[in-house]
């Protein structure tokens, strides 16, 4: 990492929803102006009434706008569910919960993509609307489909694995479709950046779709990369993570199994209090518990502090 | 018309927004099951967030449904507005009044047509979730926007004219673009009628979008046809009408201007208390201001009655 003060630090973050959007938010703060993006999966993205939803993009968006609740960490706090009521009692699709707020995001993104706008376009006047002033690209303007396949061979679009049949299936693969280009402007992040940080994200469905986007890997083997647990003490904090990993890679799920996963691209590591194992590179043994907006700031200044000791 | 008892009269009625609407479900009460299939006005269809909005379908189902408040006669009765007021909040265009329970129809109707749905056939579902029985057949598969042309050259979509710019703007030209095509199931209804009925509608943005489809006007020359007036006292009841007649044909609004525009089309003709004059044809002079759904009721059974007796 260059010796740059953090004031002109670059950094760059990779996301997927709840957990990378609460370390982008903390970053966000420890940082100055100017200093960060993040880079978003797009992997999730699905359609719904119609819509385009981004589902980890919107967490992310909410997050830093200040709008999303503690728990459950995506939507927008305080948001009614009028629409959703309705469609309910109309009998029209309702396993995915979208608020009467939230559902402008939606309808802009609808209205602008048929428009012709790049998602990295709509996302940017999403965020101007909402006063996010930090710039979150999504991975790709194309459609990248995360599907699940199932071990009966099933095959999932992932919100819908995820929330119309929670996550109960048990996973054999997960598969990218679709694209495999990010945009310029998402090279040309990774390209400026001084330090990139992979978010304490679902590594199988969260970061691996923005991983093998074409010259995604090599710009993060050519700059200093950290990661995040999003395991702590064997468990994931959100999410249907913990399980995946037993049944993807046949491991207990731990902060180390998540290393492995990221073998070759890590030059530093943070993981939680007591989960500290002897990798190949220096570890960051900390809280890395970040519901709250304290916590996210104080372990971003943490992590950077970690970041600038590697070389 | 033919001499069929009430019981197994085929109607049809050609309609437009809030006045055909009230006609038909003064005529769907006072009909027996099955005798009765709306066809109605696309001509307004536009794109608004993304959506694919049918003011005059909508109306008609709504009304049908019981769910239209009486005045101002569309949308659906006691309706909240949280996503108009985010999207408010968020600059997001706001100047057509979509309600939350009124968003369902739209959020599905745009995921059915992106699924390659017709318009026929989202409608026809739309219908039977609101418990609506009566066929309501969109005039058209295809889009046939009504530009409207004003008198400083301005080309304008219609609903941006009515309600965007509050029918301010002096009417050059009404125009019909895109399909002159109608659907399959208009024209069967059309064939199998006894009795059409054009209800009281704009006829320059309500009525002649359905009539200058192909095949329309020959099929309401083959079967008796009558009119209802859309002027009572030299006014409209609702909406920018009476100027247009001005404006376009340069005659003062009044019954018989109507009249005058379905030249070669009527068999029978229904206005108010007052508005009598000497057709061609036989005039029903009645109270037609059918706001209540008592009186909608009482006037549909006069006008069945009416259109009986004439040959």
């Amino acid at each position: 990492m260059t010796e740059s003060s953090q004031s002109d630090l670059s950094v760059v973050a990779l996301a997927g929803g709840v957990g990378g959007a609460r370390l982008i938010d903390g970053l966000d703060r420890a940082l100055p102006p100017g200093s960060l993006t993040a880079i978003v999966n797009t992997g999730d993205d699905f359609q719904h009434w119609g819509l385009h939803i981004s589902p980890d993009l919107d967490t992310v968006m909410y997050t830093l706008a200040g709008l999303s609740p503690e728990a459950p960490g995506w939507g927008i706090d305080g948001d009614t569910f009028h629409v959703l009521a309705e469609a309910k009692r109309r009998g029209v699709d309702d396993w995915f919960q979208l608020g009467d707020r939230d559902l402008v995001t939606h309808l802009s993104r609808a209205g602008a993509l048929a428009r012709g706008d790049s998602l990295t376009r709509v996302t940017a006047d999403l965020c101007e609307a909402l006063g996010v002033e930090r710039p979150i690209l999504p991975m790709s303007d194309a459609p990248r489909p995360t599907t699940i396949v199932t071990r009966s061979g099933e095959e999932l679009v992932f919100q819908e694995w995820l929330v119309k049949a929670r996550a109960a299936p048990a996973v054999r693969e997960v598969r990218h479709d679709g694209t495999d280009q990010t945009t310029q402007a998402v090279l040309d992040a990774l390209k400026a950046a001084d330090l990139i940080v992979i978010c304490p994200s679902n590594p199988y469905v969260s970061i691996d779709p923005i991983l093998t986007l074409g010259g995604v890997s090599d710009a993060i083997r050519s700059t200093t990369t950290v990661g995040v647990s999003p395991i702590l003490g064997g468990k994931a904090v959100k999410g249907p993570l913990a399980t995946m990993i037993s049944q993807i890679d046949g491991l207990a799920p731990s902060a180390e199994a998540i290393a492995t996963h990221y073998e070759g691209l890590l030059e530093g590591y943070a993981v939680h209090r007591g989960d500290g194992f002897a990798g190949p590179f220096p570890i960051l043994e900390t809280n890395i518990l970040i519901q709250s907006k304290e916590d996210r700031v104080v372990f971003a200044r943490e992590l950077i502090e970690f970041s600038r000791s590697l070389r």
